[in-house]
């Protein structure tokens, strides 16, 4: 297939060249454009504009970090809706907000180019093996149609209902991990407290209804106070961001994620912005006098 | 072994059952007598105070409901501290507050005898079934001695520090869950309002970072709202009080535990109490208007 691919970072690169080694036409762009050529070199083209990937595409994705980024690339001046073709398909797999995707669809649907919404988790490991989990929005019919691509990049591919559903569900996975990493922290915070054996006690509650991935896979650096990458605490204030949005567009209180929200905004404010998430720990450690 | 074991609820029957049926000699005690019948069908002698438990006992057992159940059948006027003899053990397996358990266990030595926290996880399911993970505070030779006992109840047994660790680690276990079970009513309530197709959206969201026992088994019956146990709300609240409690002594604030708490003040007092811990969404849902 003739794929465009925009947005060459630690998610889109390694994504978009799995497309180029399992045979596909890719032509890719990025803002700054020498990060374009980690994918050429293994045989994607490039072009010089958003609007320049367009015009032959049958299939476009995006992976860019912000709303305003897939404003631009999609309706800007240079956008992909200025080239791409009545018939094509574009999705959009950045973490963004629901409203505004619901709204880029609505103008490319004018044009007769069909999206998806299909944000992942899974991280850069996830990007590179092409094991993503993929949180699909749009039309079944449109899904049946990229399938086969999709499944090169993640190895989960959930239709969760129409457009923008994809964002929503990125959203609840956001706001659940931020309120379990604060739960977590403030836990192991009581256990640190108290002197007792805080490895012991954390296999203690690992295997019960405590347990959780983050309990498992980041408890040992929270109890370290140490936040190696993972997923930075900048990005996941971004999408609790757009979380916070879409869940006071619904009238939905979520005060937990709203709580994280704030201490996430002094760590970033102080520097610990590319830590890890699991850094919510920190400042929770701090409140109690324990660094 | 000659054992006492006092308290047969839901938790205490069927444990001495189990130790009844493993060929020790056991005598119970409970408050309401009627409820001793059970295990006195399968071969355990009656005794008409806890103090009359103590007389013989090698060991005795405690499951309570709370902190002035263990201190009255510990130091009342008919308390087993009045009976037990030097060189004897005391294992508290009720969930109650860690500082009680220490004087307990304080007073309990100036007569020789000796004492373990040991709460448990696991439900009433794995009292029957002697699955429980029991998490044990107190002289590593004083487990030892009573190890084989309790693998007749649980099948995790972790030493996690010195007397009142135990309770300490339940403690973090039931912080733990308290924001968990909060979260995850956070992210299922965003997309419930959302209006995205919320079984799928689960189902995607569960197997990776946002993972935990609570969204697996729990997940479905909080999109239904419905909540069968089960672990109780009401004895959730009461953990999560002892949790407070022992993080305000110890200069630990715990804000989301204390906000499920609060939460849970309101659920008990409008006769949620019943209902299994996870109801917590049921306000969660309320509090978006989504019943």
């Amino acid at each position: 297939m003739n794929i465009g691919f925009i947005g060459m970072g630690t998610m889109g690169a390694p994504m978009a060249k799995r497309l180029v080694q399992a045979g596909h036409s890719v032509t890719v762009h990025n803002r700054t454009q020498e990060k374009e050529e980690v994918v050429a070199a293994v045989g994607a083209r490039r072009a010089a504009s958003a609007k320049e990937v367009g015009w032959d595409a049958e299939l476009v994705i995006i992976m860019v970090s912000d709303t305003p980024d897939v404003q631009a690339v999609v309706l800007g001046d240079t956008g992909v809706i200025h080239s791409m073709q009545p018939g094509s398909i574009l999705i959009d797999m950045s973490t963004i907000s629901p409203a505004a995707t619901r709204k880029i669809a609505r103008a490319l649907s004018e044009k007769g180019i069909e999206m998806l919404d299909a944000p992942v988790s899974g991280g850069s490991e996830g990007a590179i093996h092409g094991t993503l989990s993929i949180m699909v929005g749009g039309k079944p019919e449109v899904l049946e149609r990229v399938h086969s691509i999709l499944e090169i990049m993640g190895s989960t591919i959930t239709l969760v209902g129409p457009i923008g559903s994809g964002q929503v569900t990125k959203a609840i996975n956001q706001v659940i991990i931020a309120g379990v990493y604060a739960s977590v922290a403030e836990g192991l915070a009581l256990g640190l407290a108290a002197g007792v054996d805080i490895e012991a006690a954390h296999r203690a509650v690992s295997g019960g209804a405590a347990g959780s991935w983050i309990l498992e896979n980041r408890g040992a650096n929270m109890i370290q106070n140490h936040y190696p990458l993972g997923f930075r605490s900048r990005l996941h204030r971004k999408d609790l961001g757009i979380a916070l949005d879409a869940a006071g567009d619904l009238g939905v209180p979520i005060p937990i994620a709203a709580y994280v929200a704030q201490l996430e905004t002094g760590l970033i404010k102080r520097g610990f912005g590319e830590e890890d998430v699991s850094n919510i720990a920190r400042v929770i450690r701090e409140q109690a006098g324990l660094n």
